[in-house]
Order: C-alpha cells, then sequence, then structure tokens
C-alpha cells in the first residue's frame, strides 16, 4: 500500500487544476469541481473545454465523492458530462447545489445523481477522508474552500478566494478556520494563482457601491447593467443604487431572470419585491425611473448587450442618452469583441461606462499581498500553485519561496501531472497523456479533433475550390461545374483560367490514367494554378462525371 | 469658392484618423501618413486593411504632397498601395524616408516616386499650405507632428507623442514650437487619443534602462530580448546594458537585421562596432557573455520567439536557464498568443520576464495628463481627437470640455467624417460611404469582400461538406463520393445515414425533376439531416454525376 496522497490536477485548457483535481489515497478517490473553459480564438467552431478524466475511466468504482467549491461555470460547467459516468454523490453549499440541480434537469440526470447540501462549517466523514469546507469570499455567494485530512496529512484547498474584509453579503471568509488548520499542521496548500502577477490587495467588492452611486447620481436617462449573470452581489448593489436613486429595476435576458429568482427564493438577494418589474411596466417608467439588469458583459453577440449594441434586440432599443455600465472584468481573449461593442454603443449615442476609468468592476480572485497573507495564516508544508495558466503558477511559486517555503517544497505541475506526498517528501511524477476534448455542437466528446480544427484554420484563411469536371477519353465533354466559398472575390477570372489548365490536363493524360489518377492530377495543377494567380491554397477537390 | 479649411479622417479599421489623413483648401489637397492595420481575429484569412481613399480617386490631380510623422507600419505600412494612383511628391525626415525607399523598392515603385527629405524645424511651402513640421518624442526615432497654415487658419497635428523629458536619444518634443504656435493662434488642434483613457503621465523611456540593468544583473544564461524590428531605443538600450554587464549582442529575424544596420548607417543608433556579432560567433561565447536580439514580442508563430517556443528555429533553441525578455506592449487581440507564448517558455525552462511585473516596456503615447499639457500648450480654438477607436476619442474629448473647451468645438467624428472650419464655425459633414479595403494574398483590392469573409467564419464553424452522387432515372447507379474537412470527426457514421437520405430522395423525385431541382432537393435533406445528427450547418453541395 501506497502510504503516501496522491494529487491530480486535471483541468481543461489553459489554466491548471482549475476546472477539476482528483485527490486519491489508498483505493479511495475524492474530485474537487468539474468545470469547463472556453476555447482560444484559434480553436475554431469549438463551443466549450471540459477535463480530460480520461484517467478515471477504469476506477470509476473508487470515486467516493464529487466536492464543489462554488457555482461558476469554470467550477460546474462539464458536470452533466462527469455524471454521466460517475455514480458518487455530489457535495456542495445550497446556492452551488441549486445551480448544480438546474444543469442535472436539463440534461436528464438529475434523477440518478445524490446531492448532498453542505455548509461551510460542516464536518464530512467520506472513506478515509475528513472534509471540512470554510467559508471564503469570491465574487458569487457560498463559496467555500476545503480541509481535507487524509492519513498522510491535511491538506487545504483555497478555492476561488479573495480576503474581502466587506464582502456585500456581510459574509467574510473564516480566517479562524484557516488558523485552526495551521495549528494542527497542514502538510499542503493548493492556492489560487488567478492574479499572482498583481501587486498589493484586491479593493473591496464594497467599493463599487461607490461608483454605482456616482454613475446613478450622474444619469438622466435610462440605465442599463451588464455583468455576469451568476454576479449575485452586483446584482444586489445595483438594486441598493436603484431604491437610493428612486429607480426601479427590470431583469433582461434568461440566464440572469433565472439566477435572480433563485437566490430571491433563497435568501441570497434582499432586494424587496416591488423593486423588480417586467419589461411592460418598465418601457411605461419615464427614463429617469429604470435600470435595466442585464448580461452581455463579454459582448456576446447573442447577449442582451450585443443585440443592443447591433440593434438586434426586441425587447430593447438603445436610445440617445442611455447610461450603460460594463460591470465586469473582460476575460483574457475577449478583448477584442468587449472594445468593439464599446465603441458600437458610443457611435449609437449611449455614454458607456466601463473599467478603465471608473471603478465598476473589481476582481474576485486574491492579489499577491493575500498570497502571502494565505501562505502565512495557513503555513503549509507544500505549496501546490493552481487556478492559473503556467506564468501565473510560477509567479506564486516565487512569491512562496521568497516567504521562505524550500524550492523543493513548492510543485509547480501542469494538468496532469501526478504528485505524491507525505510527511517525508513530495515527489512529482511522469505527466499522464491526455489534452483538451473539444465540445462543438452534437455535444458528443470525440467529434472534434486536432485534425479537424487544422483543417477549420486553412478553411477559414483561404475557404474550399471544388470542381465537377465531365470528361470522357481526353476530352472535357462538358461544362465544368465550380463551387467555392471562403476564397477570393474573383470567381469568374479564376474559373476561366482554372477551365484552361484542366483541359490542359485532360488532353495530356485523359486516355492513359485512371480516375483516381486524373482527379489528383488535375486536383495539383490546380492548386499550382490558384496559388500563382494569388498566394493562397484553399482546399481543392476534383469530382469526375 | 469655399473659404472653409476642410478635413477627412481617412483611416483603416478601429482607430479613427490613424492611418490616413486628408486635408483641403480650395482645390488643393495634403495627405498626412497612409498605414495599415492589421485585422481583429474574426476577420479570417485577411493579410492587413488599408485606408479606403476611394474619395481621392477623382481628385487625384490635386493632391500636392503626401507627408509622413513616422515610420511605424500604421502610419507609413500602405504607402506602396497609395503611391500606385498618386503621383504627388513625399516628404518624410531622414529614418522614415529611409524606411519609405524600403518599402517602394520592394513594389518597384521607387523609380517613379519623389521623396524629399525635411527636418524637424524646416518651413515647407505647399501651394496655399505652408507646412512646419516640429520634433515629437515617441517610440521610433525622428518623429515629427505638423503646423499647417492654411488661409482659414492654423492646424496642429500631434502625430504620435509622448512628453518624454528623457528620451534615449536625447532629443525631447519641441515645446517651444508648440508654444508659438499658440501665439500666433491656433484654429484646430488634431491630437493623438491612443491613452486617452490612461491617468496621469506615461514613463519615459530611460525608466526601463534600469529594468534591463536588473534583469542583466541577474541573469546567469543567455539573455534573449524580443520587441518591434522598429523600437530603435529600446536597441540602444539592450546594446547599453550589454556593454556594461560585458556581453556581446547578436541580431536574429530579417526585419530586426535591416533595421539595426540602417539605423547604425544614419546614425539613430549608437553602438560601438565590436558589440554586434554574428551567430555563429554567439554561439562560440559563453552563456553570461550574449544577449540576442530578436523579433516576436506580439507572440507571431514565425516570428523568432514563436520558433523558439515551439522548438522550430534553425538558427537559436531554447535551453533551461535563458532568460527571456518580451519589451513591448501586448497588441489588442493578440493579448492570447502572447500569454500562451510566456506559458511555453516557462514551460521550456527559461525564466520569462514581461510587462506583468517589471518595468521592461513602457508606452510610447501620451496618458491624460500630457493631452491636458498639449491642449494648454497650444490652446486650440476647435479640439479633433484622432489615433483611437471611438472609444477613447470620447474620452479625450470629455476631457477637453473639463478644460474649457466648449463642446461645439470638439469634433467627435468617424473615419470618412468630413469637417469643414474657419474662424466662426466648425462642421461636421454626412460620412461618406466607405468601409475596410482587406489586402489578402495576392495583395490585390477587392478579392476580399463581406461575402467571402462570412462565408470563412462558417467555415471556421462547421466546414464543408460535398458529395458527388451518380444518379439515372430513380436510382443512385453507383458509388456516393463524400468530401468533407473541417466538420466533424465522424465521417463512417455521417456518410452511412447522408447515403440512405440521398437514395431516398432520389428514389422519389430522380425521374420527375431536372438536375439541378434534384441537386438542390438532396442539398436540402443533406442539411436538415447532418443539423439533426450533430447540431451543426456545414456547406453542403452536391455533383450529380
Amino acid at each position: 500500500m501506497n502510504s503516501k496522497v496522491r494529487l491530480i490536477p486535471l483541468g481543461g485548457l489553459g489554466e491548471i487544476g482549475k476546472n477539476m483535481t482528483c485527490i486519491e489515497y489508498d483505493d479511495e478517490i475524492i474530485l474537487i469541481d468539474c468545470g469547463i473553459m472556453f476555447p482560444e480564438n484559434d480553436m475554431l467552431g469549438v463551443d466549450y473545454i471540459i477535463p480530460d478524466y480520461n484517467y478515471l475511466m477504469d476506477k470509476l468504482d473508487r470515486i467516493k465523492a464529487v466536492l464543489f467549491t462554488h457555482g461558476h461555470e469554470d467550477h460546474v460547467g462539464a458536470v452533466t458530462h462527469l455524471m454521466q459516468d460517475v455514480k458518487a454523490p455530489i457535495y456542495a453549499t445550497p446556492l452551488t447545489a441549486g445551480l448544480l440541480r438546474v444543469k442535472l434537469k436539463n440534461a436528464q440526470l438529475l434523477g440518478e445523481t445524490t446531492i448532498h447540501e453542505m455548509q461551510a462549517g460542516d464536518t464530512l466523514n467520506i472513506g478515509q477522508f475528513t472534509i471540512e469546507p470554510f467559508h471564503m469570499a469570491h465574487s458569487i455567494p457560498d463559496c467555500v474552500g476545503f480541509g481535507i485530512t487524509t492519513p498522510a496529512g491535511l491538506i487545504v484547498h483555497s478555492g476561488d478566494y479573495k480576503f474581502d474584509h466587506t464582502p456585500v453579503d456581510g459574509w467574510p471568509p473564516d480566517f479562524a478556520k484557516l488558523a485552526e488548520f495551521s495549528q494542527r499542521g497542514v502538510l499542503c496548500l493548493l492556492a489560487d494563482s488567478t492574479n499572482a502577477t498583481r501587486r498589493g490587495w484586491t479593493q473591496s467588492e464594497t467599493l463599487i457601491t461607490d461608483a454605482m452611486d456616482e454613475v446613478f447620481e450622474a444619469a438622466d436617462g435610462r440605465i442599463i447593467v451588464a455583468t455576469f449573470a451568476s454576479l449575485i452581489s452586483r446584482i444586489q448593489q445595483v438594486g441598493d443604487a436603484a431604491i437610493k436613486h428612486g429607480r426601479k429595476m427590470a431583469v433582461v435576458g434568461r440566464s440572469m431572470k433565472d439566477n435572480v429568482r433563485m437566490a430571491l427564493e433563497m435568501g441570497y438577494l434582499d432586494l424587496p419585491e416591488d423593486l423588480i418589474v417586467d419589461l411592460d411596466t418598465a418601457r411605461k417608467l419615464g427614463n429617469s425611473k429604470i435600470v435595466y439588469m442585464v448580461t452581455g458583459s463579454q459582448g456576446e453577440p447573442t447577449s442582451v448587450v450585443g443585440r443592443l449594441a447591433w440593434n438586434r434586440s426586441r425587447s430593447l432599443t438603445l436610445e440617445a442618452g442611455d447610461t450603460v455600465v460594463l460591470s465586469a472584468h473582460t476575460i483574457p481573449g475577449n478583448e477584442e469583441t468587449v472594445t468593439r461593442i464599446i465603441n458600437r454603443l458610443f457611435h449609437l449615442g449611449a455614454n458607456v461606462v466601463y473599467e478603465d476609468l471608473t471603478n465598476v468592476h473589481v476582481s474576485g480572485h486574491a492579489s499577491r499581498e493575500e498570497m502571502k497573507l494565505l501562505i502565512n495564516l495557513v503555513r503549509p508544508r507544500y505549496l501546490i500553485p493552481v487556478h492559473g495558466e503556467l506564468r501565473h503558477l510560477m509567479a506564486h511559486g516565487q512569491l512562496g519561496q521568497d516567504m521562505g517555503i524550500p524550492e523543493e517544497n513548492i510543485a509547480i505541475i501542469e494538468n496532469g501531472t501526478p504528485v505524491e506526498m507525505d510527511a517525508n517528501e513530495l515527489v512529482i511524477h511522469e505527466r499522464l497523456k491526455g489534452g483538451y476534448i473539444y465540445i462543438d455542437g452534437s455535444g458528443q466528446v470525440g467529434d472534434v479533433t486536432r485534425r479537424v480544427l487544422r483543417d477549420r484554420e486553412r478553411l477559414a484563411d483561404s475557404g474550399f475550390f471544388v470542381m465537377g469536371v465531365p470528361t470522357k477519353g481526353r476530352e472535357v465533354t462538358g461544362k465544368i461545374e465550380f463551387i467555392t466559398r471562403g476564397f477570393l472575390n474573383l470567381e469568374d477570372e479564376l474559373f476561366n483560367g482554372t477551365e484552361t489548365v484542366i483541359r490542359e490536363i485532360v488532353q495530356r493524360h485523359g486516355s492513359k490514367k485512371t480516375g483516381d489518377q486524373l482527379t489528383h492530377l488535375i486536383e495539383e495543377a490546380v492548386i499550382r494554378h490558384l496559388h500563382e494567380e494569388t498566394g493562397k491554397r484553399p482546399f481543392v477537390f476534383v469530382i469526375l462525371k
């Protein structure tokens, strides 16, 4: 028997250990989170990416629990994939459980899944593991980290966190629990590295209260606030500002509506019933009497803000004099889309308030001074930076070293790299095989491969050029059919030139070659011809008729 | 006769008046700059975008001069397109003229183009215009703005600038000239808005000297510094650090080599001859004795850094212990590529130094306090913010208002919008027709249209699916040929299902319909079938055999 505890980050794209972490002791496994990542701009056509948990497929019966830290998509979004394979119970705090139930219900998996609601402060005995969820502040309520006691020692997992002393829901992080872990002795700390290159201390969510107040003070016309549907605390702050400035609030967009309803029912939003009005009522109110709470802070074209910017919304049309507030951080990769939307909204006559000059958003993740505090509170033997790209983990690891943790006690690992540890040593093993799992369209694993993505990239650059060529012996016997898309706007000119090339090839080789050989010869000649004429290399195919 | 001066920003993509500005008085026209923009991530396959100067095509004989502010691509890159149409002389400072000559020579246009070298401080009389180029500091040497005296008044164009009191080349901006303009009375100021949402004062280039010193002090192994090939001052700073720390410098990459050679010859780089060594010599030196100066700060896959990160460089291979310095700002839209390269370099064992935690780059553009200084120095009647996206112009315009310029004296205009002005009034006219001109592959205007881009977008998402179907009457008489790329990795399954669909259609309609009708019916049925099976909509085409 291996007396060490074994840990593997099984993330998706880019960030390490963010979407899923596997912890094993003896023959028992627990999983933490199961989220999705959004594809990078050059992963063409891909909807999202799920963690590669192929490693678990021959160990499914050893999985004892799936624990969730909080309800953001990058931590819960792949649950409907995982629960098709895993039959272990889920453990989550009430809000997170509520969000999971919606997903599982839509995927018709709710009936066969067990969900245990837990509270921060509980102690759960799961096999040889003792799990202690503890409260952390982040940008969604009901967020926890975990103390995980194993026979090899105590592992502390921070979850996504910031040390916000004045969070909007009034529930600060559980410093006492962290200190208590420290007194018991912590083998290993897994800590959020998202802002490891950001100096200082992340500002409190309450800072936004003042910024919103200024925006509401200055605005004469309608106010439209866009944020993530899951950013419950932001909705609370906008609601509070609306009350203070005598406005009603209308919620637009399905996900935003669903979340507001659930948060009100479960008590995570504290707003009077008559504050929220429907769209018809909202339209009848004066422009200075209403604030719209909408989705689309990332510039998604199908979101409310996206449709507003391109004049495609049925429920809401932008008017000159509107104030649009983008109250969210731009996710890396979305910068271009978001700035384009901002420019469009200005173009339409709106006043746009966004991160650059006004404090309408603060990060939900700890900055470097908070990371230092966490390390000093927990005083772990080993530090494993997680939740960040490799460059963030490197910066976090260096910070750990600067604070006196020996270099050999810090594991900078990538997704799929197992680590084993006990009080004596920390061993980093060979990375498991695996990679990204793309989900596209049908939602089935394996439909999109590296090859498909490479082909899409070439199509995106140069399109395709297909010809139906009627031949008999050495002659082209009829009209050549050309089908091309995404290439160049030069059809007539290129069709004529290509036809000459084809006739020549058929004349020279038509009687001597098989159909496959002739097809190949024509394709080669046309590729060469098109490249000479245009400098581009579209996909070229011939169908002989 | 119109006694007003007329001004039209004829930019390319996104930023306004950046790439080209047209100034008209009476029947005389002068042009300022002619640059390119790089496409946004969703402008698939496009190489670059040039200004839409269609407006000028029936006025070519009225153009008296093409003036250039400095040698960056977004100000000179489209010169080879423009000079095919325009026969007026070019005016540029020596370094800019050198860069223009290289471009015109490569395009075989040098013989038919007249280039007049000018110096900051000169006075040029061109038709009814008096042009006074004045020195400004930016991130390339020999940069100027223009005072343009017209019968309707004096226009001051800032060019790209920052108020750097301690630039690397020791040549600060010409404050005295700006003040002199102010004393004469300035009708209109056109001013760089790039950093209009950045508070404070942009730091001096010399700040980087200290940061480089720290990097060189800390590095034991090889140092590889990546920046723009045109950032001559950065090359000077790295050279100075190399001398101080006893390293030689090797220059890698064609554009970087060309620029270093030209800058040395023209005296814009002040480095001893024995500092620069070739690659063979560099390889023989100890790792602590060499710094490589390379291109690729934007993560371009074919640049030196791009090839290093993916182990594809023939001339240079990354070693654990190397220090890679990315000494440039990430251009919006490139964030993803750049961070991916940083992660790759860390993965390969390098220490990567980049903007986030070290001052290895400062902006070349003025921040808000400098913008205020420029306005107070020049004291213009009218303010036209240029060089920025609409959101930057709005912020710059608001800043102008905060400083007391009346709202009606500030023109926030988009590319193609003419403005006319004299001492009495500023009139904004209807925007001209036009848009982006995409250049792709062959380099010819008009080959890439909106439709081609839309098709590429669909191909990038779902690929294509083409069938060659042999039919006779109501029967499919042979094997159906399938050609698909970029769709899904499901061929066998989908081919069988699709074949059944096709046979059904041919059986039902084969004897009654024309070939075109049958083709259309099969295509419709296959599109429906594929969408049901996969949720995706590839391009579907049938060729009957």
